[in-house]
Formats: structure tokens, sequence, C-alpha cells
């Protein structure tokens, strides 16, 4: 059960909506995020919606019938959009693209990655600062410092960052220089990180977990969002299968799965998901008419030498192949 | 290393290269299709290709890194085309539509479905009449009668048909009522089976094993081929995975990667791949923008009521608006 | 809901219970095997057992709620002993070892091999004359007359033979020569082979398909024995999964499972279980404390020598190493 | 490359090393544990070992060619043993036992299980304070208050004390009550939190991702390592598979193969291997006989109103008996 309160609403009077709740027999969690104060209610017994429904201070209720509550579609049937200001959004029926190197190497890749951005009409820019390794003999990344020049060029140019944040004491740290928060799969299921990302008032993307379930991806976005922050964005990337032609299995099946079961915007990350380079452009417009809001890829001027990931990146050439083609069927599918 | 024979060989020089080739410590296999004749030599020690190149009776030769050889597409980089007569074809390039129930139930069915078909300009017919089934409870399928029905409708209709052949006695029973043999996922590595569909004459569908990987799915073309068949279409239909969301995981990776290993058609089937009806017509409009050849699909007039598969069959208003959707995707495609 | 009718019941009556059991829309299944008669209904709806209790001819009656019936430890608690004859016995509460080379591949191997096994006790000798490959041009056995020369030998010695069957047409072939069909993980749902098993009076042991469920090589077993034979061994394999430090995951979790579930024998195969020579003792050695009523492994004078599977078949030494250490372990398990 | 360094080595001579191989293109890292000083060197280009050899205050120089150095068993090729005091060992050629419940819930719980370790001959017992838990609305534990309950009474009975640790900031705050830290399977890629416990000087057993590879675990025990702190222990608790019979699949396979690959010890836990609590019991067994340095499962007075994983708990009857087992089965391995 999900309450909406009004905004307006007495604590006194919240209080009373809280006890009666309680008596109940429902667990119930205040939930005070950007847009709204909600309670959540988690209980089996039935009773009588109307016995709430006349209390005042209450906008509405809704019975949702998924495990995961806030993030269902089956309250709020709209979709969610995410506004990273000056007209970027991520949103239901268009696409946001999000494109940059695996890892952030330098003044130089910064500049001539936003260059190639800006020509191509892309408005926002991934990279990683830092770097979760298997090895911890492998290039960690730049960290805040490389992040603060990423900042400065980004901002000049008007192009937003979405960047990878590992643990709690880096949320503060990269406040001021990022626009979107991005968990990686193998902090999907950090409920700490999730928790204290709940906190902040930014976006946050969460990928999905290596072998993670689509129910599971819900799960972590409902931490967030009953910690505090409705700001959600969720992205396949491919998951861990038996098959190793490809680096990771593309689960498409996800995409219209989290559209139907959740109103925030489900983004496609094909070089994770096929994790060649000549095989993400067709992943990715695929991927597109499987029905994702977003498309976020890896490209690099020279991938050969990039630090990371360089067997999945694409070239700039490649890259602007793709944006032309990915504008192509966005408005394809549109039309349809 | 595969040699290609010409046509007027004699005999005798034949013989005289299988032994050259055997000297060279490597297995030959003298492979007889519709196409061509073909020597097929495994083994790992280098030679000079010129000392084979000057005999008489040799069209080609080429040295194939792949551990499968004549389905590669390093030997032959043309894509292989499927034709079924009546200018129905199975090519890069273009898309073949193949729609109808999973199983074949009776006349009724059967009329309505091709009725379906023909006023949306579909050519070619699914339907299972031996139906593999978990549980030997169930519905097991009409078995060949159903089969003499469903092509006296067919035929009439100029409408194709493909359906699925369990095993060895079937093939002869089945020969002239069907045009495409189909080797279901439970049956992709029944290499008997396999064998015995190289010697015929008709083309064959193989469908992708429920956790096989695409190396394995080249390796049973390769029996067929080997065997003396060379028109051979695959199938991506999903794999397992632990995620239970859908009914299988749809490998959409396995379509570019499979473009760029074989010569062969790749087909997609959603509907397996999802499993779940209002999902089909995005995993099959991402199935095309991947790079499929071919859409395989289940359609019925009341899906509810289908004797099997129902919870994926679309019905027939569902199935029509699919392939109007399709034509335009694949327009797009071949134009981007 | 099975039936088990008495052995003496009149024709007619059957045909009564059978209308009986129809009408109350089960569908039913009649089942004549080696032990008995029996009849499968399968429905959903209730109905008072009484009703059916007071017809003669009928020893029982059991309800089973399990999807497989025939296969399932609902209605036979007591564990189902498969006698070879010779005192040679698969069952619960003792250890059955099966012993031999992945390829038969001459004499010299199948006396050298059936020396080995006869001074350490083992009476069953595994080995392959057919062998299913993934490539067309690998070794794929001697065939039946490898089978027959093994056929002498181990006659001579007494020592009984389980070998795989991959197809219908090798059944009767083999019928002669063998003690034991073995039905191999690619065709562990190949139902028409199962079917035709389910027709001889021989042994059959099923392997789990390589991504077989438990619940899947019940059902295969189900076919088996409602096509009339019920002398029946199921052997857990491993599994394929994502984990590639080893060739397949045992999954030992399947062998207390399965003997809950059953009461059909489950054997333990840890060479493709684990797929590395030097780890099929301690898998080995598990498996038994698990619970497994059999081990079947893979033994050659010279493994790096073998036509197949060399790099997880132990040599002598190791072989009667294992056996000994066995002895001890279901010793010890017997007593716990 | 490993390089130990003599205890005694001067500051300035441990410069000149490091400056010498970096000077051939390895990337050092200076490890300091509380056994030793180390200087890992990654790099890929042969020189000649004795070039480093000569240099005064190198103990031993160890080329190990796994990716992982410092928990590989090809240069400690002695096992590691854990002394967590008061003779409370974890080492190779014994049995390790840790018991407890799923969650701590109370006084009277921690009470009851510490008379049931007690009375049982088991020295560490296991209990969760801090639970992950995919929805944010189930209990999470009793944190660092509980703890604090459970280590006055632990310490009066001498019982040592794992618990999970879930992030950074909690590892000083459970310092002072906890013997060994425990990574549970959804945070053995957090990196942080393992760098982190290379600083502390406590034990620290980490479990296997939820699908994590073998290596994996292996690297992540590098990272503690590699950040100071040596006294490591590793944990198989099952994998994700698609097979849904079992909670997890046990991958028993895996411990011959990480006893081979690394001198650490290794630990099993059957509870969450199978997941059902009258299965635990063999596979606890059988892990014995795998191999396995130790077995952690979970016990309860009530299993059937234990606030989590109820269905896997053993009671206490139950444990007493596997203990008993447990025992037997020690015993009759060490002998064999």
């Amino acid at each position: 059960m999900i309450i909406q309160f009004n905004k307006d609403i007495a604590p006194k009077q919240r209080e009373k909506i809280i006890e009666r709740v309680e008596s109940l027999h429902y667990k119930s969690t205040l939930v005070t995020t950007q847009k709204g104060d909600y309670l959540v209610g988690i209980g089996k017994r039935e009773f009588d919606i109307r016995e709430l429904g006349h209390f005042p201070g209450i906008d509405d209720i809704h019975i949702v019938s998924d495990d995961y509550k806030l993030v269902s579609r089956k309250w709020k049937v709209a979709p969610t959009t995410i506004n990273l200001g000056d007209d970027v959004l991520i949103r239901e029926g268009a696409l946001a693209v999000m494109a940059g190197p695996c890892s952030i190497e330098g003044e130089e890749q910064i500049a001539k990655t936003i260059e190639h951005l800006k020509s191509n009409g892309i408005r926002i820019m991934r990279g990683g600062v830092y770097k979760p390794r298997s090895s911890p003999y492998s290039f960690r990344g730049m960290g805040i410092e490389g992040l603060k020049i990423w900042h400065d060029h980004a901002r000049e140019a008007n192009i937003k960052i979405i960047t990878e944040v590992m643990q709690v004491s880096q949320i503060e740290e990269m406040y001021d220089y990022i626009d979107i928060y991005q968990v990686g799969a193998r902090n999907t299921q950090n409920f700490n990180l999730l928790d204290e990302l709940g906190k902040v008032d930014k976006p946050v993307m969460i990928k999905r977990g290596i072998s993670g379930t689509i129910d599971e991806l819900l799960y972590s976005a409902e931490y967030v969002f009953s910690a505090g922050n409705e700001r959600l964005v969720l992205c396949e990337r491919g998951i861990r299968t038996y098959e190793r032609a490809s680096r990771n299995t593309m689960d498409l099946n996800a995409i219209p799965i989290l559209k139907e079961k959740t109103h925030l915007p489900v983004v496609a990350d094909p070089s994770h998901g096929v994790g060649i380079r000549h095989h993400v452009e067709p992943i990715a417009l695929a991927s597109i008419m499987a029905g994702a809001d977003g498309i976020i890829y890896e490209t690099h001027e020279k991938p050969e030498e990039a630090f990371s990931d360089g067997q999945q990146t694409l070239n700039f050439t490649e890259s602007r192949q793709l944006i032309r083609k990915m504008k192509e069927v966005i408005d394809l599918r549109e039309k349809l």
C-alpha cells in the first residue's frame, strides 16, 4: 500500500494515519522525496481501503500487489522524467544518449571527447574516474582530481556528466561535479550505498547486477526511492551466462519487461551488453526498438589505446555513424 | 581446409587429391551437396597451399581457421539464399516471416490461419504436428495425418510449410508435405537426426539448443552440411538462464555474431525468446534491427484456447500489427 | 493418480475402471511394465478416492501431487533395486561402481580394463561405442563391431556392460550385447528414444541434460516408465554454468533432492561433473556422502593416449586408490 | 613476481629493489602485512631472476604465473593457518565448525545458541547483525547494539564470533566485538570494502559472489592481502544457476579447485548452498569429503520462528546430529 500525503498535511494528522496503518498490522515506512511524502505499508491482511480514504491529508491510496512498491507502475502509470537541466531529459518517448570513454584518462582525452559529443548533438558524457577492477593491480581511475578537470570542461561545453560512485564516502565528494551518479553492476546490491544515494538530490542510474534478476534491480531502485530520492534511471547492461562468444548476454527482454513493471526510465548499455566493438551498433539499434529510453555506450578517439575496455569501444567515426542511425530508429519507433 | 572440386573432376583425380591431403596428416571428409563437391581436411600441420593448388580439378582452396568449416563465412563470404520456390526466399538483406500456431489442431484452425497469412502477405506457415513435451502425458501433436491435411490447404493457398522433425523415421514420412524441416531446441545435438537430414534435399532450420552455445549451433549445422545438405537456416530462440521474468533469455547478441561467423541465414523466434505475448512485438522488431534475416512467431485466432503455448501466442489482430511494423523496420534497416 | 491393478484383473473389469476414471475428467494412460499394470490418471478435479476403491481388481490407489507420477517417491516409498543378474545390483544403501574408458578403442584396451576391474572387484564396465561429438569430424566410436568384441570379453569375465544408445535403431542392434542402456546428456529429452526404451526389458540409465533441471530428468524417466520399462537409474553428471574452472558444475544438491523425490537409484558421474583428473577423487567421495547409490567414472591404462576425455580419466593406479577409498566412505556412510 | 623482503631490510635498500623492478617495466606494489613485507611485481617481460637474487634484503623471489599472486599456492605451498586464539584454528587437515542463526534476534536466542554450541564442542558462532536484504522493507538486523550483547555472552563462554560487515564505516565499529569479519556474497566485489579490510588485523572470510567465478573470489582475496591483511578464509556458498529445486547450486568442485589454487583455508556453507533444511546434512558431509577446511551452517532453537532463513536452518537436534557425523567424516578423511 502506498499513501500519498497532501503537501500541507499537519504532522499530527500524519501520525494518526501511521498509527491507523500500523493498527492494521502493516509495517509502515515514511518516505520523503524531492516530489512528495509517501507512506509505504507492508502487510498481508486485507482491509477496506475506504477506512483510510476518509482521513484528511491523504491525496491518494494505492494497493500495489508487487513486492516493490514505489517504483512500481501499478500505482504510478505516468512515466517518470529525469530533468538534468538545460533541456536535457531522460524520459519515455525519446532517446537520451550518453557516450564517452570507459575511463577518464586526461585533459586532452576529455577535450576531444567533448568536441566529438558537441558536434554530434550529444548532451551527456559518460566516463569512469573510480573503476571497479577484478584485480587490485589494474588501473583504478584518476579519482576526484580527474573528475574536477572533466567537470571544468563539461560545464563550459554545457555537457552533463554521468560517472560511477563506488562507495558512500564518494557521494559527497563527487556531488558538485556530476549530474548523475551511476551505480555499477558490482554494486547493484550494495545496500548501504543505495541507502545513502537516497539522501541526495541528484539522479541515480542503477545498472543491473552482473547476474541480477529484473526484480532485484527493481528492489535496488526501491531502496533509493524509499530513502528519499525518486530521480532514478535503470540500466540493462547484459548478464552473465554460460555463453562466451560475447562478453555478457544482453537481455533485451528486460527492456519491455521493465517498462511494464516500473515508471522509471530504462537505458541500455550495448557496449557491455555485447562487449565486441563491431557488434555494438546492431545491439544499440535493437535496444531502441525493444523500447529503451536511452543508450549509454563507450567511445574513444583511439580505442586501441584506451586504458580499459578498448575492445568494446567505438572510435569517433563509428560513434558518429551510430548516432545518425539511432536518430532514424527512434524517429521510426515513435511513428510506428 | 576446404577444397572445392570442379564439377567435371574425374574420380581418379579426386582420389589423388585425397591421398595428397591425407599424406599431409589431414583427416579428409568428402562432401557432396546439392551445390557442389568439397573435401574438408582437418589437421594442424602447416603446409604450402600452393602444393595443392596446381592439382587439376580443384576450383578453389580455403584455409578456414574456425573449427567448423563448411558453414564458416571465412571461406564463403557471400550469404547463402534458401529458395523455397514460388519466389519465397530466405536471404540476407530481406525479411522472411514465418507465422502460425504452436500446434496444428485441426482443419478449421489451419484454414483460418492460412487466411490470416494470405491477407497479410505471409508466405511461410509454422506449426507443430510432432510436439516435444517434457511430460509424457501432454498433447503430443496430430502427427502425420495432421500434416497431410495442413499440406492440402497450404498447397492450395501457395503457402510454404515449416514444421519440426523429431526423429529419423519422420524424415521420409514428412518429405512430401513440408518445405522446411525444423530441428527443435531439444534436438540441436541429436547428431543422428542431423546426419540423416544431411541426406535429403529440403531446407533444414536448426534452432539453438536450450542452453546451447553459438559454436555448438554452428557445429550442428556443420553436421548437416558435411552430410550433404547445405540448404540450412539457423534460429535464435532464447537460452536458459537464471532469469524467470521471461520464459527464456533472448540472446540478440547471437544474431550479429552468427551473421559474422556464417554465411547461412539467421532467423529469430521472439515467441520463445521472451515467452510473453505482449512483449513479442518489441523483441521481434529488435531482432530485425539486430540483423535477423527472418522472424518466426506464433499466432492463433484465439490464443487462450490454443492447445499449447497460448501465453506467448499473438492473436490475429496483434499479428497483423506486428507484420505492418516489421515491414517498416526492415525498410528502415535496409536504408540505414 | 496411480491405480495399481491386480495381476489377475479381467480385461473387462479394467475397461470399467478406465471408463470410471475418464468420467471423472482424468486423462488415463494404461501402463504395463515388467513388474505390473498401472493406470495413470492426469486431472485436476477432486473426487472421493473411495469411489474407486471398491472396484474389484484394484490393488492400490495413490494420489500423487507431483507432476511426474510413476517415478515419484510419493506413491512408492520403497527404493527400486535394479538387478543385473549374477548378484550385480544397483540399489539404495549400497554403492554400484561403474568404470571404464570414455571410448572403446580396441581389444587390447578392453582386455586390460577388464583385468583392472576384476582385480579390484568392480562388476560393471562403462565405455562408449557410439560417441556424441560436437564436431562431425571427431572420432565417433567403434560402433556395433566394437560392442561385440567388448561383449565377448565381458561375458567371459562376468562383467556387466553399460554403454550409450544414441538413436532408436541402435536399441535392437545393441540389445544382446549390453546390460544397461545409457541415455546421454544430449539425449535426455530425445522423447522418441525414451519412448522406445520403454518397450525393452533392459535397464536404462538416464543422464541429466547438459542444462536440464532435476524435474526434467524425472519427467524423462517418466517417459520410459510410462512406456513400459521401470528398470531405471538416474545420473547426475554436472550442469552447464558460467564457471569455467571446471568442465561442468557438479550439482551435488541434486543427489539428496532426487533421492527424496524418486524411488529410482541415483548415480553420480564425477568424471564429467568436474572434468579434471586430479579432482575426480574428492568429487566421487563427496558424491557418496551426498547419498549417491552408485559412481560411474572414466579410467584408462594411459589416459594421455585415450581417444577422448583423457584430461578427466584416471589411470589404473588412481582408479585403484579411488576404489579403496570409496569402500571406506560407503562403509562409514552406512554406519552413520 | 613476489619478492619477500627480509624483516631487517633497510628502507633505502628496499627503494633500490623497487627501482630495479620498475626498470624492468614491472608495476610494483609494496605490501606490508602482519607476517611480512612483500613486493608484488606485475609485468610481462621475461628477465633473469638472478638479476634480483643478489640484492641484499631479499629472502626469496617467486615467479607466479597466476594473475592473482599473493593468494596463489604457486609461491606459498604450505597452507595458511588462521589462529583465533584460545586454540581455535582454521587450517588444512582439520575441520573448523561455525554455527548459529541467520540473524541475531535477542539475548535469549544468543544464550540458548551458545549453550547448544558449548555442549557440542563448537567454538565459533555465526550470526548476522547487519543483514543484506533484497527489499528495503525487510528486517535489516539488530545492528551494533545486538553485536555488543552477543559479544558479552560469547566472551564469557569463550566462543568466537564471525559476522558480516557490509560497509567501510562498520569495520571500526565492529572491531572490538568480533573475531572474523565476513564479507557476504553481495559484497565479494565491493572493492572499497576489501581495501579497508586489508588495513585491519583481524581475519576476514570472503564468500564467493552470487554468480562469482572461482578466479574472482581469489582476486577479491588478493585485494585484502595486497592491502595488508593476509589472515584470510574463503567460503563456497553456492552459485546462481537456472535450477530452482534448490536455493543455490552448491559448487563442490570449487573446493578441491580452490585448495589447489590457493594456500588459504576454504570453508563450505551448506545452508545457503542447498537452502533446504533436510538436505543440509548430506551437503555438509559431502563438502568435508570434497576437502573443506571448515563448515559454516545455520542453526536456531526454533527455525520456524527465525527472523530469516528458517527454511534452511537446522534445529538443535539436527545440529547435534550433524556435528556428530561431521566428526566421523573428518576422522575418516584424515585416515584415507
